[in-house]
């Protein structure tokens, strides 16, 4: 488990040893100041989000267009929780957890992109800030798949699977709530608590 | 069950009432004749494999680059099954899985098509006779999914898993042969014949 | 040539008849009130960017990586008005022009989204605040002329020159700036205004 | 200027230094016969078409959907010759210019590939052998234009404008008859013959 200090007078991260770079996504060497406060991974990204330097590689949000009521609520507060913490959603931007999603994490400050299949941007959700229409179809799962850094299922049939082991395949962090389909080496987490620790930790270990 | 009649004089397959349509892969009610001699579905392919007219809409065979040699030579057989019974073949072109299906079915004189990832046609294998070089990378499997009639999957692992599922996504009939990745919904068939049989009911069912 | 009001106690613009929809992009009929200020199209844009409720469909900057000192300066001034204008930049995300119109946008507050062709996120030139790895090549192009409303070019070879064609053939407003490959109906602009008061023409026009 | 040699008894075309690889499309040094017959590159096409051993990488003809008769009538000029010349064309598989060179192609015993922007097959035209659905819509251009050892392009508007520009950011050779768009770069070849000869010389130049 890596130790980390955020020291409030220079607004970095360290780890006793190194700096973190929020533009690179990565730690240097170059003189850490070692009396910051000691916080968790999560935390980290709360002080971080604040300094807005943290870059906005996206975290995505995929599931059904009919998304049952607790996948819509699960998919908003997962919204929302990206957004309080300075993380970049990106989603398929169409209706259900979709919708949710983007819902949740407008109403936190953020601004969901919204990755259509379709060739006009008309097609979004209300809730998406910045429409992308792609004008290729469900083939843009895969481009979904490969753009973000971690994947968070919420249900979902055929298609959430189809991002579910395209991420896999192209060595994202794929993580399962509610009722996602069951994929091998895809970890099962119970809440939004949970896997903002499992985003938080992945972005912090020089992903 | 479908009951099927091959008139030897007029080489068209009819089913008592309706005549195929094998440009169309659909059946008409124009003036059947009865006298056929009753064919399984498998045995109304090769009948018209023989005629040449068959619409070559294409069938995909999907697994590992790094196959074992019981998946390379489950996939070569599979491969020669196709061009023997009219079907065209359509993969990523490269190795393993994909190389032993070409091989299979060129031997048998089919002209397998490989939907590559790479920017080059060089990069297909030696069996390929008709190379795409698409460009696109692993998203490229969307659009075999998309393009193929039935997917055989034939072992696999994540690459594998999102392929079949973007086909079950795409309303397409996914078969899994020998250790391909389990998945909800999709039929398990044991052998070359097994899966020649589901693909020769499906082409002929009004597909 | 449409008349806009900017009413700046309800933070609306109307054109004496109807009140705009920052949100859909659109105008309707209900209850407008006729007091506002005379606004230009490019001065109704600046009003609705001080909201923050317009609606952030792209505009792309496109041109050549192996930018001259000359694009590469007019390509940041226009990011950089882009941004001052609430308009969201989409581009290539690589070098070049591209980059130039991410630091200006971003030196703006804008947050630029990168379209990358690779892989990875790490492609990115370091101005782009979102980026977005497609992992398809220069395929990407295709989605950036799909999901701009507008394309700015600004000189460029054939990889522009597609862009611009690609753009055209999706109904899109294209500009030429500067050296920009000559495409016939591609509407050639002489400056950052009068680009701005191209595209605040557009968005106000229910497009 | 390429002096090429065919031997009728070992059925190799040779330059009199090296033998041809119709698989590899390269030339290799091993021990060549110097006694055939000269060809031109055309006639040596000719010759391997007849060996099938020639790599059928994809020719594309692209232009209208709505072809003038003139366009039509020499796509279909096109097609056939293609196929006589054992070339394998790839095109977009819908109406006018499409259609053309499939039924051309078709005719002259070729299997005319149709690379279809739509989500099924049947969007194809009567003369595709091989359908390919892809699903991404117009974004498919880049992937013929990709796919393709050499675009011919008969007439057209901003969509072949767009694959002749995505051909010439590929390298692929790009000529241009009738009435095609203007390109910088693009070379006009007048008849049918011109065309298949300045194929025969890239396919033979190892490329």
């Amino acid at each position: 488990m890596q130790v980390l200090f955020w020291n409030e007078r220079t607004q970095q991260l360290g780890d006793g040893a190194r700096v973190f770079d929020p533009l690179a996504l990565t730690w240097r060497d170059d003189a850490p100041e070692h009396d910051g406060k000691a916080v968790t991974a999560s935390e980290a990204l709360l002080r971080l989000a604040a300094t807005r330097k943290l870059r906005r590689v996206p975290i995505g949000i995929i599931g059904p267009r009919d998304a049952t009521q607790a996948q819509y609520d699960l998919a908003e507060q997962m919204g929302a929780a990206l957004a309080r913490h300075g993380l970049q959603l990106l989603c398929g931007g169409k209706n259900g957890v979709m919708e949710a999603a983007c819902k949740g994490h407008a109403q936190e400050g953020g601004m969901p992109v919204g990755l259509l299949p379709d060739e006009e941007w008309h097609a979004a959700n209300p809730y998406v800030a910045i429409p992308i229409a792609t004008g290729i179809g469900p083939a843009r799962n895969a481009i979904i798949a490969r753009a973000c850094l971690v994947l968070v299922a919420i249900g979902g049939g055929v298609g959430t699977l189809s991002e579910m082991a395209l991420g896999l395949q192209f060595n994202r962090l794929v993580l399962a709530m509610a009722d996602a389909p069951e994929v091998n080496t895809v970890e099962r987490v119970a809440d939004v608590d949970g896997v903002i620790a499992r985003i938080a930790a992945r972005l912090l270990a020089n992903a």
